[in-house]
């Protein structure tokens, strides 16, 4: 039979959030647990068949669907590897996974600043595609590059367009990454075209990343920036805004690890979309870390995102032009989300 | 890597049921089932991570949602152990867990009287919770005690409030349990905030339990009392009673073991809600297990809900006056449930 | 503790798919890929209770409900196994599985002419059922039986009978098999009552099935014979044809094996149901198996079905005489489908 693997993480937070108005609550979170089976088979001649299932599920309320998280089968041999499936974009693994080396873009202190149309509506989770990683080569480059079919995807997650086999819906990435030591560096593009069928049906929502992280032993400092291109897309479902936009993103992380202990801070900034003012907004993650060990740790921490004319925007009915449409509690455009939250996460 | 432990129950039935007032119908039934993994990491000075995730599956009809029953992570250590997540009641395990020993509260011959709204809308499955348990103390005591922030759950399965956040519905439960060899007996309280949000949004569902069982080896008897009140709470919701209201519930449960011969009778009485006549009702359960090992046992039994009034109400439109609203089957007010069935339960 | 199993197949392929008078389009696709769990236990006397409980996925869109495949619990004895569950109808194993070796009626080249109504809405799984197999006997034969109560499915999925309890649907198969070296022989008849309730409710759906099979080791060949009738019964929910109708269904497969290839061809025919002309379709797959172990293949495959009257239809509005009704591209009546694909498939 074969050698299959368990493995999954269970994060859990207890927080106090807070929306721009209203009372503060208490809530219960899940930071994006999951579980997952992974296994390999030896094919000979240095050819292996690699699978993975992995379910994200909500340790807060209880609910997951089977295989909802990256879900692959794939073969790999001396030219790379090639994998078949729901695959998490290399763009996200490349880049923005070393900004986010606080809690690691799950839950409230995620990125909230990720262009996230540019790869699929549900975050970075690209369904129906196929990729390839190359092996290392030049001394520490790898090469990345996916593609995807999305006519299922405009019919089953919020697409509109019923004759979405003929529009050859489509997303797209390439990336180019180089590890040597305490240095990453990673760059990409991602592009998804025709998912959202507005009037002329041709939207066109991409981004541009370049990341790096350098790993200085008592301090550990991450950049990123970020173009993001909006055309007939994406923006227009999150914000209101129609026509064709562009805009900014920039982040910067800083880790010091004293001893089991961990210090962050995370600074990211979404500038105005192009031709359009107080649509940007700043974000601002303070967390420690606790090691009890190299699999389990205790957390505390603190972020808001502060969004652009939120003040004047109270109250005035919420159109566009309230401001930064940035939320992770759900809230109307304009309005600043803040958590504080205490968690442990465990992984097995 | 990880120690991780498989576990699980598979228990299915095949069921005559029947209505009042209906022909009876053969039903293939899922008795609980689930499945999950556990694991456990030692980190040193007394203290270890924990982490479950549980799946309810239907074994009959082939569905389920990944991470439906009790999945949390959570430390162990000298003081007790504190968990976060999705948790059963402590006071389920307690008290009402011992008077279900024929089939622990699974499919149709489960209490029917438990009153649900006072833990969660989803049975004793208390969403977005922490828990905390002591350690054993002075001879045989242990303490349990859950809060959860239900703000999410208002919104999601079934509250009607669409400003949750600020409304901090809760639910929080406290117990005492004494264990001295062939004795248990448990007692609390349970009670739930603001989750039915009815004229005035302050609704309040509760439970106190005190339960008892002894092991006479010929014989396990055990007894359960409760009362329960809901002001401006669930009963509405379930029976279409407005207003303040309390009951009383008690419940007998019988053993015989023989052999690997058990025999089983369980009879429980709901009383009257406060200042309405013919809200009552009786249940009997009289069961037969088999055991063909420690894992693995058949059974048969019936069980029959007696609902006050239900001869008078087939017919005249079923208002809550009715009578009883208590049924398996999802019939209307007042009407009897009856089933009986043979079934196979396997643990592994 | 218990010895459970863990299994799996993940099968994806890439497709170039085509409706009659569309674009053809390009889609990653799932054929059935599936994780399950399984184990027994011995119980001495040569009974043991063994259970299963198997979760099918999309492994390209990342989707699942758990246990939404095969999953259930029995007891084995000198005198057979009784299950008790989920179960995909032994007719199919017994019969129809033989035909489909190239890819075992996963993905788009499955035999589209099943004609499922006869076992249950899902296709073959069968729930809510118990089945009995029998032990080999007279040198070769085996017997299974399935019996199910449907009246949880009216109400679940697709039926329209608020009244399902007092209906009684249900569902039965019997089966025989004869195994003797390189020959298989499959025989069995399947009914469905009452499940579709139209004016007169009292639809029947069957399927009288025989199928052989031999291995000449040059070359493997399977033929299947098929009669199913339709009483006031699936028919109309899929073709819109009321009534009493019956039709034949004929398919033949042949495989020759090369070393690790694999050359199939597929060819099935549905005549036409009775009294209604143009209503017959025509299938044919050629596939291309290479085996890269015992566990895992490559493949590709091209396969088409040719729907009756389809010139005539297009355009004219689409009712039931626009001919044949068998798709799996969701088309309308009388278009033809047409795939080719290149596929991985890993088992575990």
């Amino acid at each position: 039979q074969s050698n299959v693997t368990i493995y999954g993480r269970v994060n859990t937070s207890v927080e106090q959030t807070k929306v721009q108005g209203e009372d503060s609550a208490t809530q219960v979170v899940n930071n994006a647990s999951r579980f997952g089976f992974r296994g390999t088979e030896d094919l000979g001649n240095g050819l292996s068949a690699l699978f993975q299932i992995e379910t994200g599920f909500a340790s807060d309320t209880g609910a997951g669907d089977f295989a909802s998280r990256d879900s692959f089968v794939g073969l790999k041999g001396n030219l790379g590897t090639v994998k078949l499936g729901f695959i998490t974009s290399p763009l996200y693994y490349a880049t923005h996974d070393y900004l986010g080396m606080h809690n690691h873009d799950t839950g409230f202190s995620s990125d909230a600043f990720l262009w996230v149309p540019a790869y699929d509506p549900e975050k970075f989770f690209v369904r129906n595609s196929v990729t390839y990683a190359s092996p290392t080569f030049g001394g520490g480059f790898t090469f990345e590059a996916q593609y995807a079919a999305l006519n299922e995807q405009v019919a089953d997650i919020g697409g509109n367009d019923a004759n979405a086999r003929n529009d050859n819906p489509s997303h797209y990435s390439a990336t180019l990454s180089y590890d040597n030591g305490p240095l990453h560096v990673g760059f990409g593009y991602a592009q998804t075209n025709r998912f959202y069928n507005f009037d002329d049906g041709k939207s066109k929502d991409s981004a541009l990343v370049l990341a790096g992280v350098y790993d200085f032993k008592t301090v550990v400092v991450g950049l990123l920036a970020e173009h993001n291109k909006s055309d007939n897309g994406g923006l227009q479902a999150i914000t209101g805004l129609t026509g064709d936009h562009d805009r900014n993103h920039y982040r910067v992380a800083v880790m010091m690890p004293v001893g089991a202990s961990e210090f962050h801070v995370n600074y990211g900034v979404a500038q105005d979309w192009s031709s359009t003012d107080d649509t940007g907004a700043r974000q601002l993650t303070l967390a420690y870390n606790y090691n009890l060990s190299k699999r389990t740790k205790v957390y505390a921490q603190w972020t808001k995102i502060d969004n652009d004319k939120q003040k004047e925007s109270i109250g005035n009915g919420g159109a566009y032009d309230g401001g930064g449409a940035y939320s992770f509690l759900g809230s109307g455009l304009g309005l600043d989300n803040t958590s504080f939250g205490v968690g442990l996460r465990h992984n097995f």
